[in-house]
């Protein structure tokens, strides 16, 4: 089954906005197994879209539309499907009494104007997709062989009827079941991942296996198809223990969640380590400037662990509020592994916190008079007494290098935290 | 003249990565004056380039391709092109040499194999387009009024080669001079925004003005076309003039830079202002966590400026570290504008600083035990002996609470310091 995708907007063509549509349709159709053949993006024009549907059913058995399907004269898709599938039009009370109602449940002040009646037409023959989260609701039309099924364009309501329709549409054209389990790596290169994985990735075909890289992370995606989901399990455990073996200390988080995106859950892992476990939490952070507090600090729950955050970027800081002796930053510079440990032991002094993250490096443009290069971090972890101090050299911009600490200060402490929990 | 954009990686397809650089193409081009007729993605397969290509130039009179440059198998961009133009390939030593030397000086352990050469393969008559940070040139073909640009996939080269040499490709196509503008403002939604403007927008045709928005942004461009870019900057700044009058004190920036993008600049705006006139600075951060630190320190040079912030998490930290009162938690409770008054106090105790922001709030998902409600924000700012306070309410997740809080911490304390300035 061959499947195109359409995007219809005119903000699109203008780039006012980035289509994540096509790649969340994409990536959510490779996961069952299904071939996207072409994407398209195409303005609010009736021409254009008809030619574009034309084009697209020659090639492919199923077309996938988003956007166009709101309440102004400049939405078109339900229109123009509905003519090149020569299914009419028909009005649908019972799907106007639920926009109705939307609108009513959801908009202060709202009016509702004869405009709005637009979006209860439906073609003849099609299934409704209700949309509890709007006012556009999707619609799968059927005729001879040829699927056409329309989305609206606000992401979140196209993921929410992607989700709540589509994804059984497929799965039930599909003879087989379709599972994927996702490991995240910190700490190996995407390149060096590939090359101890050569000869499984070379020989991959159920189980396929993809590699998606972001930023000092290689993410694994492992999809099997089989009869059955337990059976697809079983393949995908085969490869995982393999890669297991071979990569295991670099893997982070093996999980099955469907969010596959490539964003790091690294301060998720260490925030759930320190709940798990009881432990208090504290920071004191020279050149990731708070970035550390802030992305623990996104995990709901946190504050029974995190006590407190200390961003000290000037050394009276370090020295009025983390008690970095003089004498440290003197001989060895705020930029050192002694002024790290130096920060680390303050801040625990100041918190009594189980651990402790401290972090202090050059994160450029320039260096900072020494002969230190930019790109130079010394990162001291905390837990329970004892200090764990280590050296990184990072490349890129200030953001890159900053962002890189971030993350390599949460994987130093997660390890040392699982380390000690398995001791 | 019509554009058609087509981008070629079998990686879109599966949605491993978004398509950024239709997006940004589509975007330049737009302020340049050029119309995008369409945009395709298709994977690396020759047959259905070659006939991508057909059809685009059906309806175009240029196409840019981007991807499918690399040095291996699955890179068909630049033979399907040179095929379907018919100007056949030939090797290029100078752009060999050029290759060979990029790979050697930023590739440690580099090794040079024949695949790289199909690299250095230039249609017959085309124009190169250098590439210095990257192994992939550009190229641009031009045949009986059809003309093809090829560019690389990586966006960081595709943008530099498409500001290097593309934009002045199409600037010199163009009849009259397309000039930008931008307006970021903050503190007024879009929906205002456009009733305030409705006259203006709906009356658009030279300059046009687009709005975009984004968490609690709206960015106005303002593009103008005219004989030369004297005239264009008139057209531009009487249409400025009149949003200045209406909406002035809603305007943080205008600026014209082509960077385009609507990413927040009301932190660098701040540190500025901070920098130029050399006030120091600090924080203290309870439902931010840090974020308000992190976003200031992304400023290089911002040394100069930032002494120190506390993420005051717990109230043990925000009683020791920035003496709150114990009175005043329990008596209004850490949510509470006494609160943030008293942390903005006992950071600048703290620190001697000239300016200083302190945040406290209940980012959710759950409330603090108490009846406030989960956005419920208070912001404190500090300049030179003054205290502002001020109570928010904001919608939303945790993450898009506390983005919320950091952005209007940083407009608070702008407005602060630009009327004592203007004082």
């Amino acid at each position: 089954m061959n499947v195109q995708l359409i995007s219809v907007g005119t903000e699109l063509l203008l780039g006012d906005i980035v289509n994540t549509n096509a790649q969340y349709l994409s990536q959510s159709l490779a996961e069952l197994g299904v071939n996207v053949y072409k994407q398209v993006t195409v303005g609010d024009n009736r021409k254009r879209l008809m030619s574009s549907l034309h084009e697209a059913f020659c090639e492919s058995d199923v077309v996938i539309i988003t956007g166009g399907l709101g309440p102004t004269d400049d939405d078109i898709t339900r229109e123009c499907v509905s003519q090149y599938m020569q299914m009419p039009l028909r009005f649908d009370e019972m799907l106007w009494c639920e926009i109705e109602q939307f609108m009513k449940r959801n908009r202060s002040n709202c009016v509702i104007t004869e405009n709005n009646k637009k979006q209860a037409y439906v073609p003849e023959g099609a299934t409704i997709l209700y949309n509890e989260i709007g006012t556009a609701p999707g619609l799968l039309l059927q005729k001879e062989n040829q699927t056409a099924i329309l989305l609206p364009g606000p992401p979140f309501e196209m993921k929410h009827l992607f989700n709540s329709y589509v994804k059984d549409f497929f799965k039930k054209q599909q003879q087989e079941v379709f599972v994927s389990r996702y490991i995240r790596c910190y700490g190996i290169g995407e390149s060096t991942l590939e090359t101890q994985l050569k000869d499984i990735l070379d020989a991959q075909t159920n189980p396929t296996i993809a590699l998606y890289a972001k930023t000092g992370e290689v993410m694994i995606r492992v999809t099997a198809s089989a009869h059955n989901s337990k059976e697809a399990i079983e393949k995908i455990d085969a490869i995982i223990n393999i890669i297991q073996e071979r990569i295991g200390e670099y893997i982070y988080l093996i999980s099955d969640d469907s969010q596959s995106d490539s964003q790091s859950q690294l301060h998720q892992v260490l925030a759930q380590l320190l709940l798990e476990n009881h432990l208090t939490m504290s920071t004191a952070e020279s050149l990731t400037g708070g970035e550390i507090a802030a992305k623990l600090i996104e995990i709901p729950k946190i504050s029974q662990s995190f006590i407190e955050g200390v961003v000290a970027y000037a050394n009276d800081s370090k020295i009025a509020t983390l008690s970095v002796p003089t004498d440290v930053l003197k001989e060895y510079g705020a930029v050192s592994e002694q002024t790290a440990i130096a920060m680390v032991e303050g801040i625990v002094k100041r918190t009594n916190s189980d651990c402790a993250i401290a972090t202090t490096g050059i994160a450029g443009p320039d260096s900072d008079g020494t002969d230190k290069p930019v790109g130079l971090v010394y990162i001291a972890t905390y837990m329970k007494g004892n200090i764990i101090v280590k050296e990184y050299h990072f490349n890129g911009d200030r953001q890159r290098i900053r962002q890189r600490a971030t993350s390599s200060a949460f994987d130093q402490l997660r390890r040392m935290i699982e380390h000690e929990i398995r001791l």
